[in-house]
């Protein structure tokens, strides 16, 4: 069953990778054997991130670009992440919905919503990334909610950050505070119609001249004066309001450059693999514990350490060890 | 060593207190035996999450509620969580010094940065909260920045959430999309001077009434009309602009209803041992990884599977899974 999910996914079908999506997104085993069988054809993609505080436009910059890309005549997906609701697990998809009737071209639109655990909805946007991939969709965009660990854990699935400003949200807060500078490849100031979009975007260019690791996000960066790539990211004017649309060409051609600059660098392929390495671990970990756990139960040491835990005789680091020391013998506790 | 430091703590010593909370910040062996040591004497801290978008003014907020409850004569300790920088691990500190230089009474005030790590935040603010609990802190003020999974998890943290809003920032999207709807206890509109205020209120009442999970923020949560605890969040309007200072008293009064309601019907000391217990697994995820990896490396299992994994001859999922069955042995595979 699975050979002929792969075939039709593999050839494009927009139904099967629809499925496909919502078999990962539910932990579906169907999915999971869909995308061990597709994945030798995947890593061709371009993985394109947008991420920035609420407000600031990314749903309208983002089917802009979808547009863009279309008319040069690729394939595109889109991958819009709701913010978590730990308790409904839900996400409100209308607004997504009126957006995805609204884009032109071929462009593959998917939603995803979190399941509440802290890092489900990264792992659900990988997968989908990859069935994308799978699928034939040549440039991926990502759009993600707010700035925090889990976004930029998304974000790490992107070869190409783009951070999504506008006027008028807390410049100075914006720029310095949520830890942005560090995660862009491109900084949009969107809403440039707008009155202080200037002056953002004067304040956003400030904190990258100020952060040493703006230059470069990737790990092992070397400056330029020693030899390394030369990547600054450039901060770009952008208004998307009908009749005072800007800079919308000026920032198709910035991504492109930088996804030239990440192929001449080897960085493509690479940033490819270190993600798929992040999520083999994630996978690990989460079965590591169970495996651990179920070995605690079996001998009534998990019983024993949860009692003295609500007695406050063990801490929860010291619980978690004494668990660790029982299952894997003294040798070989971390 | 660590009974001196534990007799010091214990005294509620401030120099003390801020040596254990570096220390476990830097994730240094003597934190985490202190903090073994004086945990018998931990759980009695009524601890206060403040969360919100950037520009809330919840940095404001927060220095008043921590005086009124200062006012009171009770011990304050303030946790501020400043986002993760993946790259630089670095925070802002300039602000957080003035802003603690002007808060009136005895409060104790601690700001914390992330490593980086997706988890190494909340971890940290855990510990840091259970540091001052031991030191005698009645109070505990844990503020974080923006509204994503990172944040949700560190108020796992808090016995009352309250979610700082602000007029001007997009009432519908801090409503409806953030997902705060369900994580907030209580509900401020703050810079109720502005204009704005009342109908973002009004805005915020609607969603916590199209909400069902908004009656209660807790998993296994009954509604009143089936006998269970009945708590409706309130939204309330603050300002705390000087000469329009308004609301924080009933914001204080509001606060005192919820720990009642809390400790009524046996939450309180039920909400701290779940947060203990989630701690424990998550070091024992850890902990179970590295045992896993460890063991993967010894019998060049790893090395065989990165390389499959490089080749895209297996996916991370279907790569994690054959580690963990080489490791784990047929039968007992996750």
């Amino acid at each position: 069953m699975t050979q002929a999910w792969a075939e039709k996914l593999l050839a494009g079908d927009r139904l099967a990778l629809a499925r496909a999506i919502t078999w990962v997104e539910n932990e579906d085993e169907r999915g999971f054997s869909l995308l061990q069988a597709v994945f030798p054809h995947t890593g061709k993609a371009w993985v394109i991130g947008l991420t920035g505080a609420p407000g600031a436009g990314k749903s309208t910059l983002l089917m802009r670009l979808a547009e863009g890309f279309a008319a040069e005549g690729l394939r595109v997906g889109v991958v819009a992440v709701d913010p978590s609701s730990p308790f409904t697990g839900g996400a409100l998809l209308g607004d997504r919905v009126r957006w995805q009737r609204r884009i032109q071209g071929d462009v593959f639109f998917r939603s995803l919503a979190s399941r509440g655990r802290l890092g489900g909805l990264s792992r659900a946007a990988y997968d989908a990334i990859r069935l994308m991939d799978a699928a034939g969709r040549q440039v991926i965009l990502v759009e993600t909610v707010g700035v925090g660990q889990a976004e930029v854990d998304i974000m790490h699935a992107a070869h190409t950050v783009v951070v999504v400003l506008a006027p008028g949200l807390g410049d100075d807060i914006q720029a310095n505070k949520a830890g942005i500078a560090e995660i862009g490849d491109l900084f949009v100031v969107h809403k440039a119609d707008r009155e202080g979009a200037e002056e953002a975007a004067r304040h956003m260019r400030t904190a990258l001249g100020l952060s040493p690791e703006a230059r470069g996000r990737r790990e092992g960066y070397t400056p330029p004066e020693e030899g390394g790539p030369a990547w600054f990211p450039p901060v770009l004017l952008v208004s998307s309001l009908p009749g005072k649309e800007r800079g919308l060409e000026a920032l198709l051609q910035a991504l492109r450059h930088h996804r030239r600059y990440l192929e001449e660098k080897g960085l493509f392929k690479e940033l490819t693999a270190d993600e798929d390495r992040r999520r083999m671990e994630e996978v690990l970990s989460e079965g590591a514990l169970k495996w651990v756990m179920d070995l605690a139960k079996e001998d009534g040491t998990l019983d024993e350490v949860l009692a003295a835990l609500r007695r406050r005789d063990l801490d929860p680091r010291a619980a978690a060890r004494r668990i660790l020391a029982r299952v894997g013998g003294e040798k070989k506790v971390p």
